[in-house]
């Protein structure tokens, strides 16, 4: 059984952190020592921090005891100073923990291609350090700490009950303009107290990305600093090895069930945005397919602000999906809206089946919701895809239109 | 000599043309008769007039008489009926001139999914006929007709003189939203009185399509109704066979030109738009590469955002290269930005160069300009291309959040 738990990463056994803003410019404290695995984004340009962490998870057996997290400088494009400003937070970080720079993990999100202010992490470091703990309030602290354009802050966990005992699985994540992410996601730190060994928790990993993170779009951007990181403490005494199928099944289930719901916090809390859409396409041919057409629909410009007018443009939705790649012949598509308490499908294999003023008025009641679900069915096949994102909206424009200066 | 004469498509012999709008609905009729070539959208939702007209070229030897085109509603995913209307318009206008239908091309552009009211269409086309001229002003209200979001009515002409004569190109088109063209185009209407048979003239169009209108963004969206027609009247007396190889490059560059030019005041006529954007990607290890990577700079939200707040927020360029799908190494890129009047290079292989305040301030006086000029050198090679695309502003959402209701 997998339940809702408070607290975040803290609610994991194992875990204790704190993290502190001021203005811009925040740092949050993670320790947790354990077997990790990680993923990254596939930008061409990688931040510093995101080439330090993965070539330390690569060399040191997969292990992690901390992460450092800085907020308001992405120390990305910032050639080889940047790889020594990653290295030296990690180092700061180590010799205070009395711990090895090797297992110290870095991240970082804000501007790119600006200097990193080493000596306010340092300072930064020195405040947070003596109120490290598993508390609700210092899991609120250290979400905060890594917001930049967020308005949220963004965590989640569960408590998995079996028959064999109890373990716990937390996040926390951030993330809000630059949002699509490419096979690695925002920046994401997930915990759990059961005990899996690090190459079955690299493989969890990589799957919960792809069916999570990897399936929400707020502008299209794959963001340099992308980085995912999955570490297990195994302090719940729960521990799976990689023979048991089933367990390993259920904690897969368990953590994409934490990652998909970060993921809906990152897409609701898009730059400007008023409004979640998700949007479930079905029948198609193949799996690849079912998410190219979904993140289509969800990245159209169009759509999104058609979402954002509570208008039923629904030309565009089909639009978007018959420019998204995936194969399909237009009269069997079917299309329907949804607020979750009313359903109307207006498109059945190809044909416009709602034009009335009624359905019509119907439509724009659903559209005023905060979450529009859409679902697509192509008509091609049986595979299926969810991906989320949100309205495109004035505030977007407003926050991105003068963000540096 | 290739020189940029008025007239739009009035300029070339042979051709006739009028049009009128009457609120949201518009009807235009092009009359030239000659061998033509077209290109299509490759929108898996594809709208009647383009299917209609795909097949009428495809197998009536590649000749048209004339062209039918409405605004305000896009006949498209509109199934049987659709595809009945489409050829009803074609039908009317060959009675009228007497022509057989089979010549007579249609096309269609605005709002998706709505049945088309052909009596509209009819009483229209009475109105346009008595009208038909080659006056530049018949060119004007023909541009205006076809418009849609269009702020500016689009078209261009140019005058080829060569020692074995003189002949014309000249082009209309309209296009603001829903642009990014794949393979096809939005609705633009090419012709010329050089005479040159449909295979030539099928093969050039495609090329120019390629390195015209599919390298314009507006908002990534490509639509259904896109369509390119090239129709070559022959009436200048000048004509062009498939050995002349040196002939066919000549025109070839002057096609080009015309359709580069229609292309940008697509871009700067983008929904919203305040600014144009021009972005020249070089050093690309494939011409396929640098199109990739000026075709993501000019489609990113953040870089369009940027540009709109006059902002000089390099690492959204380099960001979108390096997800754009490009091969590069991030410490090989250089980056120039330009008002045409001033350039700044501050980034050399993989280095920021120009970082100081005065570089700053001079940086936010191009930024000011109404052409924003991004040069990209991806140092991975030796190939080029170059994107137009626009800012994204408040009016882009303002337009977009309320369009059919």
């Amino acid at each position: 059984m997998i339940q809702e738990i408070g607290g975040g990463v803290c609610a994991v056994w194992g875990v204790k952190a704190f993290g502190i803003k001021e203005g811009k410019k925040g740092l949050a404290v993670i320790v947790a020592k354990g077997s990790a695995a990680g993923v990254y984004t596939k930008n061409k340009v990688v931040a510093a921090p995101v080439i330090v962490t993965k070539e330390k998870l690569e060399s040191n057996g997969g292990q992690l005891e901390a992460v450092i997290v800085n907020s308001g400088n992405a120390n990305a494009f910032t050639g080889e100073d940047g790889l020594k400003d990653a290295n030296s937070m990690a180092e700061m970080l180590a010799v205070k923990l009395g711990a090895d720079p090797k297992y110290i993990g870095v991240a970082s999100t804000g501007v790119i291609g600006r200097k990193l202010h080493i000596d306010i992490i340092k300072e930064q470091i020195d405040k947070v350090l003596p109120n490290l703990s598993n508390s609700t309030e210092a899991n609120e602290e250290t979400m905060k700490a890594i917001m930049t354009t967020d308005l949220v802050p963004k965590g989640y966990a569960v408590e998995v009950k079996t028959s064999a005992g109890t373990y716990r699985i937390g996040g926390i994540t951030k993330g809000s303009g630059m949002i699509e992410p490419n096979m690695g996601t925002m920046l994401a730190f997930i915990y759990t107290d059961a005990a899996v060994e690090s190459n079955s928790l690299s493989a969890s990993l990589k799957e919960a990305v792809q069916k999570t993170f990897n399936r929400i779009v707020v502008d299209g951007d794959t963001s340099t600093n992308d980085m995912c990181l999955l570490t297990a403490t195994g302090k719940s005494g729960f521990a799976i090895d990689s023979n048991q199928k089933a367990e390993l099944k259920e904690f897969q289930n368990a953590l994409e069930t934490v990652m998909r719901e970060l993921a809906k916090m990152i897409a609701k809390d898009g730059e400007g945005a008023t409004k979640l859409i998700e949007c479930t396409v079905t029948g198609a041919a193949s799996e690849k397919d079912a998410v190219f057409a979904a993140k289509a629909i969800v990245r159209s410009p169009l759509v999104k602000t058609a979402v954002f007018g509570n208008d039923p443009n629904w030309g565009r939705i089909v639009a978007a999906a018959g420019y998204s790649g995936a194969e399909f012949n237009q009269t069997k598509i079917s299309l329907t809206l949804s607020d979750n308490e009313k359903s109307i499908t207006l498109v059945e294999s190809g044909k416009l089946i709602k034009n009335d003023e009624t359905a019509l008025s119907e439509l724009k009641q659903i559209m005023r919701a905060k979450t529009i679900f859409i679902q697509a069915d192509l008509g091609a096949g049986k595979e299926t895809a969810t991906a989320w994102g949100c309205d495109l909206t004035y505030d977007y424009v407003k926050i991105n239109a003068d963000y540096t200066t």
